[in-house]
């Protein structure tokens, strides 16, 4: 149900407050979805491929702690919500086994062609088995 | 109490989904509140030259619709919430005169030594009425 | 024949050195190009339109200098050579009077469909015309 | 003599072309370049903790092919320049057995307080010997 993914901070990642900047914490979320996606037996541009979308609605951050470059990050992801229509991941940042940033992202089930909502239910059952199979089990 | 603010999307800022990558948008609220304070009548480089940073807190973005390469955006910014301890800046971001994101973010007062919360109204009492009245007059 | 914009350092883009990153050089070049080509009246954009792209094939820059947050930069961009097949631009960032960074890029003529070169004097004579009158007039 | 690494191209890192963009390149050598230091015993942050700057005074990349998310990219690292003032790295990207792009960097050692140039030979003889001994060696 938690994937764990190791990610270790870049150089262009920090700013002059001599920390991670708070923007990229999205970036990573995102790098960790992918590998849940990923580890879960489908990838991104799979589903992209297949002419669905699933684009960033909503996005949320609060930040506890700092990073700085070169420490080695681990997020842990889940997802928290699967409807037909949306889809939430839930991301915990640990550096050094403190907890520095807790995350989600929401995001829509979309139609590439005209960025219109999908029924992903309908539309993709398969895809919709699988993302409520690794909501539920354990991908560690 | 809104300051209004013009942002061009760059080509780097956009995605293979041919549409700007949410995890600008924190970038261009940055940007944004930037402008906000200059325009308020100093610079954000002066309040961490007199030993006070602002890191984000909290970061909250809601996506309502898109932007695309050279879209001229308009970003309002505004504080909806000044404490001793924190600030809130909200954000409303135009794509043409459509809504397309809210946001906000919450920061934390720290002393740029110590990176330990500071009480800004007995620090540097100047710098939160500067603040306090940013947040009721019209900076348009 | 050299066009001037001014682009502000952002937060985001410095790093834990203090100055600016020096890979956020090649995205104010970017942005230079994009303003550039719109001086001379046409827009990137439109050249994608019409199934043509611009890709970055060849980048060098020399690094003389430093900014920081705030800092207001004057890029002054020129088209130093233009071929069928190939067009270099050249960039002089200054910061306060000061060149801190000279670059240029290469990029080649382009089928978006084919990702393959096209003869742009032939495929596209007029956007050939408006670039060759924009390498030789000014255009400040 | 030539370390390798591997890195994951990601979303953010696509631009509307559907492809990585060519910023994105830098950072990736500045990741590779970090992991090559590391990999010869000691970090690029104890270099930084001890005084002394290596920021990039020169940037050149040529660009043979592309990248697209999620493609695991291997990048060839190895240092082909070093005096007691410069440091030159180079690097080959391969996609898939591919070489899509070749870069170099050049840095210059520079005192943290002053930025202004130190001799390493003469400030650290023990860093030049590591990188010295680290560019004569097999790293992989």
């Amino acid at each position: 149900m938690i994937y764990k993914c190791i990610i270790t901070v870049r150089y262009a990642e920090t700013d002059r407050m001599g920390i991670s900047h708070h923007a990229t914490y999205p970036v990573w979320f995102e790098e960790a979805r992918s590998r849940w996606i990923a580890a879960n037996g489908i990838s991104y541009s799979e589903i992209e491929n297949r002419g669905i979308l699933l684009p960033v609605v909503g996005l949320h951050c609060r930040y506890l702690g700092t990073s700085d470059y070169m420490d080695s990050l681990c997020i842990h992801t889940q997802i928290t919500k699967l409807t037909a229509a949306r889809i939430t991941f839930h991301y915990d940042v640990f550096n050094k086994d403190k907890l520095i940033t807790s995350g989600s992202t929401e995001h829509a089930w979309i139609d590439k062609a005209t960025f219109r909502p999908v029924n992903i239910k309908k539309h993709a059952p398969d895809l919709y088995q699988l993302m409520q199979r690794g909501m539920q089990e354990s991908a560690v």
